[in-house]
Formats: structure tokens, C-alpha cells, sequence
């Protein structure tokens, strides 16, 4: 009998993800083996009706597209799961042990679960307590997970925040304009400094460096004096003004900065006008960077993630992360996986690089 | 001695504005002519050591550029100039006397002027006024101008809302949200129009058509009928809701809606989170669609423009326009140009596709 | 009891055709009405076990696709069909009466052929000797149908050559070099002289203008001494040297001129580092114009052919074809619209443009 | 005074030389340094008045852009430079001398040298031979460099050809044929396998794996079997039939295959032709794959190598090159940079995703 596999995917959403689900079916296929996929996490595992049987037919057109074919991705976490009670009220249950029964009744092998950290911590969850032999995938669109060199979607991110760079330069110079472009990154910078570089800004702000608005507006005005009247400031979501940290302490305020300030990149916006009273506007990329076809790079770190998570499972690695270790793939431990997140250190080659080529990184 | 040229650029950017600039400087250049360029609008011709020579070689890589290589295009009407006085405050002068004498001094032939409304307005006033021969060549980004087929520019705004569109659907789809985008279009609705139906949008609302959120809200439930759990909304910025006229009336407001609404498209989204308690996200495209490098059909317009604009000059058509008229070019006179708008109109073969099709108009 | 609508693709494909698929069954849905899909070309209506429904659902993601879901296109002419005898080889047999014969047996009520000029004539056939009611929907990727201002396909083809051009400019600048890109174009010249004209070639050779390597190569000498030491050389694939049609007529060649010059491309190439002794390279485009996803324009247009070929239908307007004529749509004769072709004149405002800004159209 | 670091580009070019070029002059200016060009490899050494002071305004736009503004790049060896004798002939000199002293004379204190093997040669050499403090940044669009995990040009090259694999996809299906297509990759086939794994190909030929026709042929079959009626072959340039060795040694032969062979894709393509009946097309990417604006990785690697080289300068390592070792930038001595070339190892883990996934590698 042909080993079973199932595969969901979990959590915001990432170009590259049905590459995954491809390589996933096309790989275990090849082992003559058969790939079910759970659709909105994993409710397909506890409603196997739902499950859906991925054969290579089925997935042949997928890799170039954004997204999922397995739908819908934040359904809860199944260990504490809304369900809706008879008289029409959620209340979370504990629906694992039924999920772990379904697993073992319809004869799967393994799970593979591809998903950020919540998601993984989940799968290890299963691996530990119900001992469901799974196999993480990491998604992180801001490739802050320490265990592994890159992973995929981020490519994408950052391509289509250049992308956008690339066409407000035209605009801010034939209006002599300050734009602030707020980009994704609420705990590490990696997709506003690799744009911001790439896409040639003159100031990158990232949580990593809390910014003095005095140094933005003293190199918006080099710029004025070395003739080039207009400044493109890229700014992460998570990018927080020096002393901010004292202000959230003084206020009791647990949740996030946003509260005081608005959003960061408006609120840089309204900055720079007020001190330089020079034409501003600001821009949220938001959700365009998660849309859309993943680039080249995403695509084959994708299919390739894939491909090594059934190589995991061949060889009966399980509770581990596929990483990519240039030129190759590991298995990492789930746990040490899920703990390590990968902030923009002070002494990142990315770093040096911008402040040598004269960006502004607020500090 | 060869004719002389003067051309500049007014009012918000467009991509196409540098392919325009570049097939006058050729088209003058196969002629034995000399061209000019007047950065700032009428700068150049006010203070004529800032006037630069545009010889082929200065505008060869030119063409596929976005912004416009005579800068910053918002500086001001002749007839009202702001200048700073001795004591440094800034008063309006008429500087066009000045302005017209520099041109007859340097014996210039002709004036080449690429802008909107405002900038012909101007122009037409100086053909009128002051006698000086000017050639108008239409830049709206809306496409909303009677006297033309297209203007340049548009195509590349409306693929650059398309593209948007495309990458939204995946994430949407993915996360069974509604997405509302905000595209430009103060008082006409051809960029939501357009990019709403190449972009298969589920609802578009215009200027042009109060819209019902309630009809907004239904359609969005039957998609979830049809086990399409997530829309797309398409808003163009100068959409208002139905009544809202009244209100404005009765609040004795003169200026916008948005200071009522706020920004339509975060309006609306908070309408839709609040009827159907639906995960609504908004984003505002706003200068992503004035910046990049104009699309192969804008180029090929821009390009057509500028030559058409030299032949007429050489012809000696002055206060006049040069149009599109397929296949053709014609010139249409200035002061009929700038009067008529070019609205969606009820019975548009554009807005049938769109209902035809199935998109909701909010009506 | 919804009345019925038949649908097919022929010829070579062309991106747009899933938009006209597209709109034509959501206009459909949106009168109640029902479409069934062909498989290549008639084969569906002989077969009719192969007919596919088409409901909004499974054509919900296809407009922004390139190629047709109806498979392939090229699949011989019903009223000379290749079957296959019971001996196993191929006769050619007319079909048609069958093809009728299911049409009115499964209640169909009308038939919407999207195709080229061999395509449309094949319906015009089936309307004027079976009595079907047919609608065309013109299909030629080089625009060169005289009844329609604009065809679908063309944009794209025209953005994806442009795009190419563009790239060649930067290698062919860096090495000095002549750079030869041969583009689609047999027996009309849209393609070369539009994405020519968009991508700043130095030299356009179209069909329409039998042309003269010693002025191709003198243009290229003239960048030389204006220091500009590469060229782009833009050649149709049906453009012809001066002179050929006489030696293709002392052959007694009936064919093209293809079997005595190969690809026009390279010939061109070789003729320019004979004459010139300079580094030339020659690019064929090929099928890479055919593919892709629709631009924005493309998408719009064959929506909108999609719609208009509906409502045709709803207004009983048969054997005829559905054109754009700006802002409106229109319906042709088939018979008409057959028949012309539309070369490019010479009096061509894009060709006096062309020459104009100083390219060579190698006359 | 302030330093001076003299620049070159040489070689074919690659996207994101303007990129290295940017970030060495900013990277020199935030250290107070001066930086000059030198256009067409050493020429400008050689004739000093020919230098370009390269200021950080000349250069503010240039990172986007494809080519190199150091002009063109195969200019010969300055060990071996072909000089135009009194009479009108080409002799070779060796103008290294000159070069070096001229060096010396303007007070330059390093020169960095970007380029492939045989510009890092040269630039080895005038370290080793003459003296001269050089440093090198890798160039080659084929990623084959052992010393560097990635080089810049390669994923934009990768990225053009998959965009082309994609296009081709929807003709191909729509036509039921086969495209055969032929990437860069003379004697390494990392753009072939990294472009046909992402861009979904059914068969990649890469010169590591001497091909069987028989295994290509049986793999488009079995899609036929699987009612996939169309396939995808990527061939590298370099790309050789099983057996062609001997047949290249019986005849003697010291160059190259192409001799016996034409090109491989057209080759290919005929094999099949005979062997299937099939309807089969073949495309040569060619200088598409080496043109146009960097992805932002490249963009990113390049603007790094350029600050990094400025950093080794500053730090006095010459003799040396640039290299990524993820996360950081590290100094490889040129001896040992030049030798070793990456082929793809039989053992490569994109080798086993692709076999994996269901790609024949022909063998």
C-alpha cells in the first residue's frame, strides 16, 4: 500500500506556498506515494471528508501562482479550537486528540506542515504530545527565522516593495517631494533594508534601530543642499522613534506603539512636514507585497523545500524543519526551530553596506 | 538660421511626459530645429540662463523613463507668480509680459506646452493674450478630457491598478477578506473603470455613480453564496455614497467629501467590517500610478504626441491641440479643449461589460 | 427553458482569448442563459459527449491566463475534416452537416466563433450554406484586420517585443554591437513598427516597405559618427529587400521568400557584418509574443469583445462579427469582415512618427 | 589628499555593473576618496585624458539600470593589446607597463577591476607582475565561480529565461506542442536547471550530463500518456547528446560541438521532430538573458560587493576578490579565485529536487 502524506499550510499567507503543495505531490508521486492536503489548517484532518486527494494533475499549474490551494490559512489552533456550541456560541476545545485518531485511522505516514512560527509550534506540539510523525516547512515572509539561510515569499516582498521604489523616485522627483513608504516588518527590518537598498532610498528606518527624527531631516536636507530635491524614506511597520520605549513603559501600554503613534509611516510623514515643511506624502504598501506571483528565487526555494521535507520523510526525520544551508538542506529540531528569531544585527554586512553608501539609518 | 523651439511640463506627472519631450527634440532635429527646454514651467523663459538646449544626444535613453527630465512641474502660473519680495515674504506678480518679451528677445518660434488643464489654460492665455504661438499637447493621467480618444499615461496608471489587483486576489482569496483599493479618479471613474474590470474586481464605484453600500454589502454576500469567500472593491478616490450630496449641502461644505469621509476607500472597508463583520483590509495605491516607466502603449502615444505637435508647428497650427483621433492625429482648438470633461457616461460600452459581466457599480 | 450558447477557439492562440471566454459566460449567466465550451475548434459539436459546460466557477480565474481552456486550436476546417478511415489512414471528409445536425438537436441557440480571418470564414459558412446563427469575435495577434480598430492580443505581443528591445539596448551598448530582433508580422508590419517605434529601434523593416540594406547600413554608420556605436535593427518576418519579389519571380518560387533568404533575421544580420565588418547579432521572438498573460489593454478589449458578442446575440444580430469602434462597439459582416486587411499606408501618422524622430524604415 | 581608486568593467556584461560601480563610488566618497573610470577595460589607463572622474551626482541614477557606463567591455588584454600600427595593421603590445605607470604617476591608490576569468587575470597579473594593488568583484552571469556562493547578473538571467518558460507554457498547451528552448550555460548549467525547475520545464539538458534523446523522447511521451499534450524542454547552450565526445575526438575536432551540431536547441528539436512526429518549435534566449534592469537580488549583491571592495581597500588587502559567504562578505586571493569553476555536482540538491519533482535530466 502506498504511504499517505498529509499537508496544510497555516498562517498569513506567502508567494511560493503552492510551490510547496507541487513539489510535496510531485516528490511523494514519484515514490509512488499519495499526498492528501487539509484545507484551512486542520480542519481537513478533523473532518476527513474534506480532505482532498492531490495528485500531480491536479497541482500541475500551481507553482507560478500566489496564495493557496489549501484556503483559507488562520483557522485557529486546534489544541484550543472555536467551535461553534448548540446554542450557537463559540467555546474553544481541545479537538487534537480527534485530529491525532483521525491521523492514525486513515493509515497517514507523516504531516507536513508548512507555516510560521505559530503554526510550527503546533505541528511540534503534535510531534511531542500525540507523537504525529511531522515535518515543518518554515514560511516567514520577513525571513527572520535564525534556523534556516532564507525562506521563501521574502524574495517576492522585497521585490515588489522595490518595484514600488522604483516608481515613486520618477514621482517624487518631477514634484520635489519627501515619499514614506511603509513596508512590512513589525520585529525585524530585513524587507525595508533590502528594498530600501536595492530600491535606492535615501533613509531606512527598522525596528532594530529606534530613529532620531532629527537625523531624517538632517539628510533630507543634505539632499536639498547637494541639489536633489526630493528624498524616498523607506520605513518598517515595527520602526519605533528613539524613546518610544519609555513612552509605551510610562503609559502601562502592553500592545503596540501604533496605539500612540498611528501608522509609523504617516506618522514620519507628518514629522517631516512639520519640521521641513517640505511637500510629503506616504504610502502603505500593505498587502501588495504578500500578493501575486512568487519571483524565480521563491519559486525554486519553494519547490525545493518541498522536495527535501518528502526526502525528510523517506529517510523517517521527523519533529524537524527543512533549512536551507547553502548549497544544501538540513533538518533542524522543531524546538530550536521555533525559538530563534533572526533580527538585523549592528554588525549585518547589509547594514555597513547602506551606511556606506550613504543611506540614513535614523541612528 | 534654424527655428527655435521652447517646450516644458506642467502639472502632475505622467508617464509618457520624457517620450513626448524626447520625439520633439527628434522630430525638431530631422528638421534642421532647435528645441529648448523650460524646467519648472515657465522658469526657463523667465530667467533664460536656466533654458537648456536639448540636442538628440542629451535625450536618447529618455524615452522608457518615468517623471520628466524638465523637473519639478508644480511651480506656479505666470499670470500669478509667487516671487519673494526684498523683505523675503512672497507675493503674486504677473510675470508674463516678462516672460513673453524673453521669448520674442530670443527668438523663439514657438512654445511646445505638455500639461493638464491648468497648464493649456495657461497656454491658451498666452496664444491669446500675449500672441505667442503656443502648441498644447494633453497630459491627464484620468483620461478625462473630451477633446482626445486617450491621453498618455492612463494606460500605465490603469495597468499599474491592474497589477495591484492581480497580486490582491491571491491574498484575499487566501484569507477570505475583502480588499478595498482606492485608485485615483477625483471627479471620473476611467482608472477604476478599467483596472476594476481587467482586474475581475467584484464591485467598482465611480464618481459618476452614487453608490448604496447596502448594494455594495449584497453583493458581497452573494459571492459568500456562491462559496466565493472573498471580494474585491475597486473605489475611485472622488467615489461618494448616495445622500451624501445633501450632507454636503447641508453642512454648507464647499471643499470635499473626504472631510467627512475621511479616505473613501478606508470608509468603505470600515462599512463593510461593520455590516457584515467580514475581515476588510484597504490600501491606497495613490502615487504608485503616476511613477515607473510608461507601458508600450503610452510610449507609442507620447511619442505620436510629440511628433504631432512639431508637424503642427510646422504647418503653423498654433492655439491649438493635438488629439488622437484613430488612426489619425488632428489639432483641436485650445480654448475648446479645455472645457469639456470626458465623464463615464450611463450608456458606456465599458460600464455595460461591467454589469454584463457581473461586477456591481454600487447602484 | 435558458437558451444555449456555443463556443469555440481556432487558429493560433492569442492572450485574451479566456478573457472573451470569460465574458462570454458571465454575460450569458447574467441573462440566464447557458454556454457549453468546444474542444478544439468544431470537435466538440461533432463529438458532443466532449461538450463542456462552462459555469462562472470554473472560468472564475482565467481572464488574466494566457493560451484558451479549449485546448488546442488548430484542428482542420469541418468541411474538410481529416478522419481517420478504418484502414487507419487520414481522409478528408465535410463534417458540417453533423455539426449542424447536433447543434439543433441539443437546442443550441446560437454559436460564438472566436477566431482568425480562416476561423471566421469557416463560421461565415456555417451561417450562409447551414443556417447557424454564428457571432465572430476577431482573433489576430497582428492587429491587421481592416473591420476593427484594435483586435486583442496585439498590445501584448507589441509590450513583450518592446520589452525585449529594451533589454538588448543595455547589452547592446556595453559591446559596441548591432542587434537584430526579428518580430511577428507576415504579411503586415503592426508589430514591428509599433514595438519599434515603443522600444527605440534605429531601423524598422516591415513587409509594407521592401527595403534597401545600403540604407539600412548608412543609418547605422550615421549612429556611428554621432558616437553612437550600437543600433537596434527591428525586421518583420515577412519583410522583404527591394528587388526579391522579381527573383521570386524568375524562380518561379511560389512560396515565400523564407526558402530563399531564411530566417529574415539572420540574413539581415549577415548582410550588416558583410557590409560593415561590425558585430552583429540576430534575435528571433517567436512564440515568446504569443504568451503570457494579457496586458491590461488586451484583458479590457476582449472582455468587452466577449460582452458585445452576447448582446449581439441577444439582439439576434447573426453572421456577423463583433469591432471596436471607439468608445463604442459594432457589429460587421462576416462576409465583410473577411475580406480586408489592413496594412500599414503609407501616409500612416505612426509611420511619418517612425520617420520623423529619425528611425530608418530601410526605404 | 584624498585617495583615488581607479574602476573597470570587463567582459561580457552582466545586470548589475552600474550597481558595483554606484556603490564603490558612494562607498569612496563616505571615506572622503575619489574614484575614476576607466572606459572599455584599461583604455583608459592607457590614455589617461580618456578618465572619468566619477562623482556620486553622475551616478545617482544608475543602479537600476542594465549595462555597464564604463562603455564597452571587450577591449582586449593591455598584456597583449592590439595597437594600430603607422602602417594601418593590428599588432599586439603589451601596454601593461604604461598602464602601471601612468597608475603610479596620477597617485591612484588601488584599482578595482570587475570582471570575469579572464579580466581577473589580467588584474592578477598587474598585482603579481607590475605591482599594482588591485582588488577584484566577480562577474559572470553563469554563477560558476567555486570562491563565491552567488554572483550578480545570475538571477536576473534566470529570471528572464523563466518569464520566458512561462510565456511559452500557455502557447505550447493551447498548440499541443513541444518547446524546446535554449538558455545561456556553455559549460555549466546552472541557469538551465535553475530556470526549468522554477519555470515548471518537463525536460532540462545541461552540459554536466552528456543527454540521451531516446529519455527525452520517452519523458514527452509519457506526458502524452498522462494527456499532458505539450512539454517544455530547456536546453543549455553547452548541452551535449550522449556519445559526442568520441564522435568530437574520431573527427579531431578541438572546438566546439556546435560545429557538428548547429545550434543544440534547434537540434533538439529536430531529434524530436523525427522521432515523435511532433509538432516541436525551438527559441535561443541569447542576449535577452544577459540584458535589462538587475532583480533586486542582483541589485542588492552587486551594491554589496561594491561597498565590500571599498571596505578591502580601505582595510589594504589587495590581490584579492570579493566573495559571499552568507551572511557575511569575505577576501578570496585571486590565484585561487580563478581557477576553480562550480559545475553542477551529480550530488547538487536542485539537481535531486528536479528529479525529484519529475524532470528528466536526459539521462
Amino acid at each position: 500500500m502506498p504511504k499517505r502524506i498529509a499537508i496544510n499550510t497555516g498562517g498569513g499567507d506567502a508567494p511560493g506556498l503552492n510551490a510547496v503543495i507541487y513539489a510535496v505531490v510531485k516528490s511523494a508521486h514519484s515514490r509512488g506515494w499519495e499526498v492528501y492536503g487539509s484545507r484551512s489548517g486542520y480542519r481537513g484532518l478533523l473532518f476527513p471528508e474534506e480532505l482532498v486527494r492531490l495528485t500531480p494533475e491536479m497541482v500541475a499549474d500551481i507553482t507560478p501562482t500566489g496564495g493557496t490551494i489549501l484556503g483559507s490559512t488562520n483557522k485557529g489552533n486546534p489544541f484550543s479550537m472555536p467551535v461553534r456550541s448548540v446554542t450557537g456560541e463559540y467555546q474553544n476545545h481541545d479537538v487534537s486528540d480527534e485530529i491525532m485518531k483521525n491521523f492514525t485511522r486513515l493509515g497517514f505516514y507523516c504531516h507536513i506542515a508548512v507555516g510560521g512560527d505559530g503554526s510550527l509550534e503546533i505541528a511540534h506540539r503534535f510531534a511531542t504530545e500525540k507523537g504525529m510523525p511531522v515535518i515543518g516547512v518554515p514560511k516567514t515572509i520577513d525571513n527572520d527565522l535564525q534556523a534556516t539561510q532564507r525562506t521563501f515569499g521574502f524574495d517576492t516582498a522585497v521585490s515588489t516593495a522595490t518595484e514600488a521604489l522604483d516608481k515613486l523616485h520618477s514621482t517624487a522627483k518631477s514634484h520635489d517631494r519627501v515619499m514614506v513608504v511603509e513596508v512590512m516588518g513589525r520585529d525585524s527590518g530585513w524587507i525595508a533594508l533590502n528594498s530600501g537598498i536595492s530600491g535606492c532610498a535615501d533613509v531606512i528606518l527598522i525596528p532594530e534601530i529606534p530613529f532620531d527624527m532629527a537625523k531624517v531631516c538632517e539628510k533630507i536636507e543634505d539632499n536639498e543642499l547637494h541639489k536633489k530635491h526630493y528624498s524616498i524614506v523607506v520605513v518598517a511597520e515595527g520602526a519605533k522613534p528613539q524613546g518610544m520605549e519609555e513612552v509605551l513603559g510610562k503609559t502601562g501600554e502592553v500592545g503596540r506603539a501604533e496605539k500612540i503613534l498611528g501608522g509609523i509611516g504617516e506618522w514620519v510623514a507628518n514629522e517631516i512636514r512639520r519640521c521641513l515643511e517640505k511637500d510629503t506624502r506616504s504610502l502603505v504598501l500593505g498587502h501588495l507585497q504578500r500578493g501575486g506571483s512568487p519571483t524565480t528565487f521563491d519559486r525554486l526555494l519553494a519547490l525545493r523545500f518541498g522536495a527535501a521535507a518528502v526526502r525528510m520523510a523517506e529517510e523517517g526525520i521527523f519533529d524537524h524543519m527543512v533549512a536551507l544551508c547553502t548549497p544544501a538542506m538540513k533538518a533542524v529540531p522543531l524546538a530550536e526551530a521555533i525559538q530563534s528569531r533572526k533580527k538585523v544585527p549592528r554588525d549585518s554586512d547589509k547594514l555597513m553596506t547602506a551606511r556606506e553608501i550613504g543611506i540614513c539609518m535614523g541612528d
